[in-house]
């Protein structure tokens, strides 16, 4: 079997820059990158990344739990995750939690079993306990853990106020603010209080209903909106806490034959791509969701190379004005 | 550093029970598992994963390569990988393309490092070259491999009919089918196939418009759609080889206020959520993305097993009728 030496020999380079090649660190021009290629095609070559890891104790690898992979914005994020990582040479493990707590503790046992080089959470909130004497990295987006390395968030506060300020802009008299589920204490919470911020501020009525966790798993909020909007049939502006809520909003209002934005001006929150796909287009708050997974990634090399790093990191959001306002 | 013996004597197993437990192999009570756990948390003990993947020169690992994890399709079928990995005890290692040939290759080669168990490949075909003489089962999901060890695919010949027939039997009587690339020799190249098949038996006047690799890449078909049916505005029923296409088109017809399903009928391919989400709901033809996944799983394990496994493994599809026909 050939080894690395010989790849080196053959290549004409150094066997640090084979290495690098394999490992994708450090600069490499293209064509080095292409005759090392070749070469470890050419002989056959197959470097075992296990025993490496074994020897550094650790794997290029980063786990990632989410709790619904089929979520726009969940995919959206793994997305994301996955080309930051790429970049700096680390792949991904992932794993769906669909919010089950001891399916998060297994994961993250396994992630610790499999020598990860860092954690990536956006599931719910686990147990303190499990993440204690942890010396992997934990990154959590949109959640709040007070065991974690950094926690990253939006600016959700801001979101809210920026998607209820554009609604009053737009003539809206009586505001309805569809949120998510509210006994988990996540940062998307404070979406809610920037609506009731601004409608208190400039004097709209406004009424907020929550979803329940039921709701949130099956991701159908179809009856919900539908009760919400009957229990007051003169919303004219409605912030959805989502955009697949607000998506959901559109055929529930085409249903009860209510034009959007003729009637109800609507106003999502993420920028997923469903937000484009809709029949009107949706207005929403864009999350920097790119900009949160490279940070996410970042943060667990600075950690791995005892940088400091904040314990709370938020990044501002903007509002994207499309059809549905 | 408390090992495997010393959890296994505390919670009053074997030491092959606590290596079950970890390993999610074979049967153990929720009982068991539960104070394996408690144990394993109790004495800090962390199982060595690596050590033990070193021994066996294989992980507990599925590597997947896809070209777009955004793409609810992918999306979709991810997450159902996830599912039907985790339910044998394997986790996943997942790499989004981009189509790019060289990445794949990267991937593939960072697979065969890091002695994956299996590689299920959703991407572009690569390089047969690459693919021999590998030891590595790998499972294609709707792409075709000539060095692949199971083809996967559904019915997609039958699902261009089942569409093409529903449109017709609605009373369309000039149809447009907006096909995706085609100088890839994919298996949903049938979907086209069946389309006309079912025109020219019926007699029915039909035109098929395909995308480009560029329109394919970025997601966007609006322009593409836009003049497909200009070019011919007596068009009253489209079979899109899509959701996502069906989506837009719902978004141009609007535009060109032109009713769905009044004026135009309109029948999209996969049956993945964005079907639900837009207004009017998309009648589509249903993929058993679900069962496709968790074949993948089987035919990996099988494979390791030195079972017998098909070339080419095809599942049946069915029409899902929603508003938009």
């Amino acid at each position: 079997m050939a080894t690395l030496k010989d790849v080196a020999e053959r290549a004409g380079v150094t066997v640090t820059t084979v290495s690098r090649v394999i490992n994708n660190r450090g600069y490499i021009s293209e064509q080095t990158r292409k005759k090392v290629y070749e070469v470890m095609k050419e002989l056959n070559y197959q470097p075992n990344e296990l025993a490496r890891s074994l020897s550094m104790q650790r794997t290029n690898t980063i786990g990632i739990i989410v709790p619904h992979i089929v979520h726009p914005y969940f995919a959206k994020l793994i997305s994301n995750l996955e080309s930051a990582a790429a970049n700096k040479g680390y792949k991904i493990l992932l794993c769906n939690s669909k919010e089950k707590n001891e399916k998060e503790l297994e994961y993250i046992q396994m992630f610790k079993s499999n020598r990860v080089s860092g954690i990536v959470l956006c599931s719910r909130n686990v147990d303190i306990q499990e993440m204690k004497n942890q010396d992997i990295p934990v990154i959590t987006i949109e959640r709040n853990l007070e065991a974690g390395t950094v926690g990253i968030q939006c600016d959700n506060y801001q979101g809210g106020c920026l998607a209820t300020e554009h609604l009053i802009s737009c003539g809206c008299k009586n505001l309805l603010h569809l949120s998510g589920i509210k006994n988990e204490n996540m940062p998307a919470d404070a979406r809610a209080e920037g609506f009731i911020a601004v409608c208190e501020k400039y004097g709209v009525r406004h009424r907020e209903v929550m979803a329940t966790s039921t709701i949130y798993n099956t991701l159908d909020y179809h009856e919900h909106i539908r009760k919400a909007i009957e229990a007051d049939p003169g919303v004219d502006g409605i912030f959805a806490s989502s955009d697949l809520i607000a998506a959901q909003t559109i055929q529930i209002c085409a249903e009860m034959s209510i034009s959007i934005p003729g009637q109800i001006r609507l106003v999502g929150f993420d920028d997923v791509d469903i937000a484009r796909l809709t029949t009107p287009t949706i207005t929403t708050i864009r999350q920097p969701v790119k900009e949160m997974a490279e940070w996410a990634i970042e943060f667990i090399q600075r950690s791995l190379d005892h940088e400091a790093v904040p314990e709370q990191f938020k990044l501002p959001v903007s509002l994207v004005k499309r059809n549905s306002s």
